[in-house]
């Protein structure tokens, strides 16, 4: 279940990879960046048929949704490897790196972050525990998106909460609530809205490509790790790929 | 009254146990098993007849609602000798080790923890002190569900409140709430729906076998610790078990 | 107002006492009970004899409404010593030790320690401070009943609040409410439907026995204390007790 | 204004400077007992004569409607010398050490106490930040009379909130809120309700003796100190005292 | 904007003043209490001309209104010299040492602080930062009458929430709630009330001596400090001043 | 995106800057100035090309609402040239130093703020995550205005909540709630509706001057910094600039 590792990745380890590069040259690049994101390989961990069936398919519906979002960011890698806390965990890379986030984009990393659940949903008629990761991080993103980045039009361009930044014997609170009961519920409401209706995108996306999705998971089950191209053979991105950053509506015109 | 030691159980002491194996090999397993996850016998306790009759049904009511809900781990023992703080214990074991929990296999636990208060109800027409660990274990399941699982269609994919991990002196802060009134309502609505409909099942399956219930109790009463195979002769489990992981809803079809 | 006194019993001295028996043997046993569950006698405190009358009546409540119900224990000693900070004492002992304790042992004692109260309401037209350790226990007893030990129907087989053992600097903060105002409300509403109506209970038993209640105080004031071979004389048990300990409802069926 | 030593006097200084009579013997026992309870004398700090005046009338008023309330305990002295931090006192002694407070003593004794600002509404169509400490006292009695003591009906015989003796760094946290919005209305009613009947109590006290009022505090503004004899010529109780102490609202039958 | 100054003024600063006169005789007294209570003279900062008529316009208007009250205290000096952090400022001094404060005292104090704004508001029809101290002591000033000195009817003679004084590092929490939402609601509109009336009556003052206003405001620019003598020239105080301590509405009966 | 440019600006760093003069005459003053308040120049960031234009319209829409409203201070430098944390930045001076913020001024101060959200809106028909500090300050100065300013008819002359300057190892809480939820619901109404009615503002002045937007961040992108000059001279003020701070609205009378 890739969310430790897609959060290590979206919260800056790509990118502290990427300037190691000089720095790690001689060793092998790759499971250097796994290494880093995802924790040592744990060869060791047992996990049964059953549960990795359910892994592969959690996983799958990571990929398999990111890649059918304009703005979500290429699948690099999708893994049943256990990693460190995860049982499996897909990468996903952005082209360049990003200092801005978009509405858009949030909304499309929040999809790609409920494909896994929405796999689980459509293919076992039961839900587990392990999207528990993903599922705190999209809340936390939509909660952002309100609270911080004024990006709900019910609340306006403003934020709510003040975030305190407190080290007490290793206890950090984040927010403290400065705003009336009436408002937190008009919070609740569109974290909620934002949240539904990305869970439901990405469960249309699973329905779409079901027989994409029990490919990709069969052979995640025979090889445990499928590289993007290998990703890209198997499910050729239907949609045209963006950064997710936003142009213009219209032609810029020319200064003299 | 063998709440506490189904909470190590499930919180991994069998599974410490069992990698531990290696370590304990010359020494009786089974009694290490229980020693580590019930603490050491107290032959010194006296608990009254009246008492240990309680606490006979109880252990009973356990043994015999987990025994016939598909999901739940099979009975390997039920006893009604005083470990540590609790009159009595019952022990289930997976038959896999286990990392992901489903919501089906969260709502069989819950109506095997709630068979103690169950028999006790129905046997005595009054309920005891002796559930009082075995409810809130209920209680903590079922909001976790709701609140970090995402189990409940009602609140949706998401979490509420944030976990806090301070070690300030002691003192464990598990949740801040950052939800409105509202929300509090309908998670307190749905924890209340979940844990109601899962006693009213244990209620059920007690009613069903009362029987067997009366026999489980009397035996324990007369040698005190019924293992595994003594158990099932009593009471052969009245439905097809499994592991309570999810499986495919259709067939999985064959790559290439 | 012998609160101090039944607190202490209630929640352990006696079966502290029970347990050193072996070691006070050579002194006299009654005597070392008292002094460990009540402190020592204080002969140079002076009560005026207006506030002596009010004493006796209130342990005279206490005494007369246990007795009176079956699943209280039975009356060992009534005193108006003053001993600790308690003006006056009523001392119940159970005829055996107890681990359980059920909703109708709970409804009893709770009915037992407003006798007090009502005692001092029926006789006197006024009502003093003297009740307020035993308020504190019934409410005390009450909250449990309905958020800790599932007790009640309103609120289901589950937990509310979370218990937290912080030793903080000598703090020790009892409960974390995790619920929302709604369940709060009725929380509190059935809390005081349990303390009323064993209120009213305690009343209605003083009334019935108003006579045996002026015998008991007026015997109090003439020799300060009365042990249980006195108190029955003056009031036999007038129902049949028992020891609070639910029993089967039908009778167990015989194993083979 | 009083207030400052009232409350020493209700809390135990008085009974303190009893106890320790056989200390003071040879020295004299009256001032000693005013300058345990109420600072050193302050002869250097003026006060001018317009606050003289309503420190006189804020004093008799507490002296006057004291006098005319069987349950309040008699008045000792009344004086408007400075000492501590108060502008003038007002003490009222029991004839006999008390260890249980009525509901009718604490009615009366927050009547007694609101005296002092009835006087002033009275006399000077204003009213002053003199009373604040007999505020102060009277909202904290009316307070533990509803949620410690179990004086409300509306509130019935339990208490609310949980009381915590925390010292931490000298902080003393005096109540912890455990029930629901309603209950928190609820109590602010009945408070609300006993201080204001309360009030109007002593208002119309001071209605009715306003003449011996303008006695009293002219006697003061000549004099600076009033003494329980003098003061009982220029004002005779006019009701019959009694020592609050509840009495038994029928004859005790005797044993035989 | 002298708030600053008054705040220190009403505070005791005058008090320590006066007492410390002995002590200061020799050097020059004036400037000695100006300098206690409103820091070193800033020769240094540069205030824009600009801004220069804004509070000159800002204390002109807290002189004007406070002279236009009976109660408030006779104005000693007016400046818009630079003091401490304030801009300018306004020393009022009572004839005598005050130790109560009466309703109509602390009324008068009110409609005086909110001078400074209200001639802002009416001369620029734009309003500054420069009376944000006011604001907090005027709030702080009528939360008092309603919550701790029992000035308000609507809540009565009683106080809401528990002083607390805590020194923890530096924190002083100054109140805990221990009321319900339904009496902070009550509180909130009385507080407001009084506010706002003293507010109104503040701008009806100004508007009614406005050439007065602009009068002293102009010889402020031209001179920098007025002292009472020359600001009394300009404006005459046009109503019968008094300490502000209320007197007997009859004439006190003499004692034989 | 230049909010953190901004705020050093207004909170003083620019006071900082210019007493700190006869220090830094030697070297390049210019330089020394946003050294001071934005942080070393980043050269190493590498921003890509499609960011760099959002960077670039943000900072322009910065830059051409703040010229378009009278008392918004001058342009005086706008870049996209990455500098401390911020992509970008523009720098507003005003002509003389203020020690009074007066309502109207806050209100342009605060539409300027929104200048770089409403461009990107217009622009990009998406928003991004730059502007997060720039809600923050519009947020927080909306909040001092209804809060601390007493700038809200609705919430009157008075201040609402306690500020509380506790240094706690490096916490600060800067505001503890003293009011009901009735008046949290007013405070939040009256700040929404201010930080509204300036992103209102903010978006009819960039559809207005679209066509110098779009010139401003062509100019940017090709030369990263515009100053002054250059800038005025692409979009000269449409309208007549003042300082900001009040004028008097009638002549003053001259004193003779």
């Amino acid at each position: 279940v890739g969310a430790d590792i897609e959060n290590l990745v979206n919260e800056g380890a790509i990118l502290a990879a990427r300037r190691s590069k000089k720095v790690v040259e001689q060793i092998d690049l790759e499971e250097a960046i796994e290494r880093v994101i995802a924790g040592p390989e744990r060869k060791s961990r047992l996990i049964n048929e059953e549960e990795k069936r359910i892994i592969a398919y959690h996983e799958a519906g990571h990929a398999i949704v990111a890649n059918s979002i304009p703005e979500a960011d290429p699948v690099h890698k999708v893994s049943i490897t256990s990693r460190g806390m995860a049982g499996g965990y897909t990468i996903m890379l952005p082209e360049e790196d990003r200092t801005l986030m978009s509405r858009k984009k949030l909304n499309a990393d929040m999809v790609g972050l409920l494909g896994g659940r929405a796999a689980e949903s459509i293919v076992f008629d039961d839900i587990t525990s392990g999207a528990s990761n993903d599922l705190e991080r999209v809340t936390k993103m939509a909660r952002a998106m309100v609270t911080r980045l004024g990006m709900s039009s019910e609340l306006g361009p403003m934020v709510y909460g003040q975030k305190e930044e407190l080290i007490f014997l290793g206890r950090e609170i984040s927010e403290q609530r400065d705003y009336s009961e009436d408002v937190a519920k008009q919070i609740d409401k569109e974290v909620r809205k934002i949240v539904s209706e990305a869970y439901e995108h990405a469960v249309s996306i699973i329905i779409e490509y079901r027989d994409k999705l029990d490919s990709v998971a069969q052979r995640l089950l025979e090889v445990e790790t499928i590289t993007r191209d290998e990703f890209e053979e198997i499910f050729p991105t239907p949609v045209p790929k963006n950064s997710g950053t936003p142009e213009p509506q219209t032609a810029m015109p020319q200064m003299a």
